[in-house]
């Protein structure tokens, strides 16, 4: 099988196996919090961090808004980092929580899954539009290489759309859950996983197996672990459909674990994602 | 009362008053559709459609996934199109269907509603992460000056989202629409409209009775008419609040009024903004 024709699950499962980590460390380059400096040179501090948890997460997940609150400069950071994760063997999944239709979605897949290479390996994408809305995404994933996570639970706590109950029952969000599950069957790569991921809060780990019996071939991503208050206990019930089948995402506690200490922001980082790579591969019972 | 206090709504009244147009023109610059000799210059056949529709419009609505799409260029092509068309007297409605939660979502109204100037005097809003991801947008709009328009029932066909059926009978975007008028209650300016709006696709004529009905306060923005399909016949229900109280948005009938025909592309898109313009005035009976 040629490289180019290799799903985005495919990928990321080789690369899982090849770290054994199923951490992604988020990039959230909040100017204030930053070293004092760093604070002219979101590139600096980013590709610092990308650097320091290479040996140790399987992704990075730029949060774009950091970057466009920068402007144009902003983003031409935000793709300088891109590219040096990738140079660095990370996958990017570009946290743009994105959702617009017909023709706009394409811009957006555009923008980040398609070029050459792309600027991203995946995005985040927002369901609210529905699926007309992510087939321009769906197209893209099935001409393979790239995916999608759908934002299905978020780790906030603002249930005011996601937990509203329907008719039959079912919280919301289970609903959206079996659509993300139709969505990716004919994406299905040949570790039995989809490349039309989920969002899956860590900070609702009672969420996990419901999410894992109605997506069963879908790969978690589960946000909120650390500065957002979810512990990486529970775990094992995402982890069900293999080691790759879920990912845990930290971001503020591994890009600032240097604050409050004197550590370098580099060696804290790293610390602290070689302790949760090794937490997590733990709790996922692989 | 300081111009610093004046709530979006009221100046967009004023606005609408003056020019005695309810017509917002979204600029989506699809490279492929635009004059071949303008397909390296965004920015520049950009403000060329501002200045054809800025006697016409109140506000023009870019779509940032187009500039997104062209990269860090595209986003300096952004700020200049903002720039120019608040120079030019247009309100300027970014469309990025933004939302995510916590600091996020403050780095993106940061990033388009704050700022000296802002980039934008709104942002589109997408509502799915609920209340809590909605939250520091409110915090700008309260703050006076800047608007937000949420996604309520969106102008394409996919309503797997919204609208699903509740377990009270609502259909979904009866909910969300719901939601949105609450957001809006401590905003209300001296137009008695708030400037946390709504879309409504204007490509269902028959939810506008609805959305009037579940948020009487609230500048609703009807995407579609033209290119996607929508016509301004029952428009005056969308209107009932006042003549403020509804904006019509078409972007590809405008920008592209010149393809098919031998005209430049600024008098073919001003002379469709003027058609238009009297048309919505017309139907919303004001």
């Amino acid at each position: 099988m040629a490289v180019a024709t290799l799903t985005f699950a495919d990928r990321l499962a080789a690369e899982v196996e090849r770290k054994r980590s199923q951490l992604v460390v988020g990039l959230d380059p909040q100017v204030d919090l930053m070293p004092v400096e760093l604070r002219g040179d979101v590139a600096r501090f980013c590709c610092g961090l990308v650097d320091a948890v290479a040996p140790h997460a399987v992704a990075v997940k730029p949060q774009l808004a950091f970057f466009e609150a920068l402007g144009p400069a902003g983003m031409a950071a935000f793709d300088q980092v891109c590219i040096y994760a990738r140079r660095a063997g990370l996958l990017v999944i570009a946290d743009g929580k994105r959702g617009d239709i017909g023709s706009t979605a394409r811009a957006y897949s555009e923008a980040y899954l398609e070029g050459d290479p792309p600027r991203a390996d995946a995005l985040t994408v927002n369901p609210w539009l529905g699926r007309d809305s992510v087939e321009p995404f769906l197209v893209t994933v099935r001409r393979g290489g790239a995916g999608i996570f759908v934002l299905v639970r978020t780790s906030n706590d603002g249930g005011d759309l996601q937990d509203v109950t329907l008719s039959d029952g079912r919280p919301m969000w289970h609903h959206v859950a079996g659509l993300v599950a139709e969505w990716g069957e004919d994406t299905i790569g040949e570790v039995r996983l989809s490349s039309v991921g989920a969002v899956v809060g860590a900070t609702h780990p009672r969420a996990f197996a419901d999410a894992r019996r109605l997506m069963p071939r879908t790969v978690l991503l589960l946000p909120g672990v650390g500065a957002q208050g979810g512990s990486v206990s529970d775990l094992s019930r995402a982890f069900q459909s293999g080691p790759a089948s879920a990912l845990v995402s930290a971001s503020r506690s591994v890009d600032y674990a240097f604050r409050g200490t004197g550590a370098d922001f580099r060696d804290a980082a790293g610390a602290e994602a070689a302790r949760l790579k090794q937490e997590i591969w733990t709790a996922s019972g692989w």
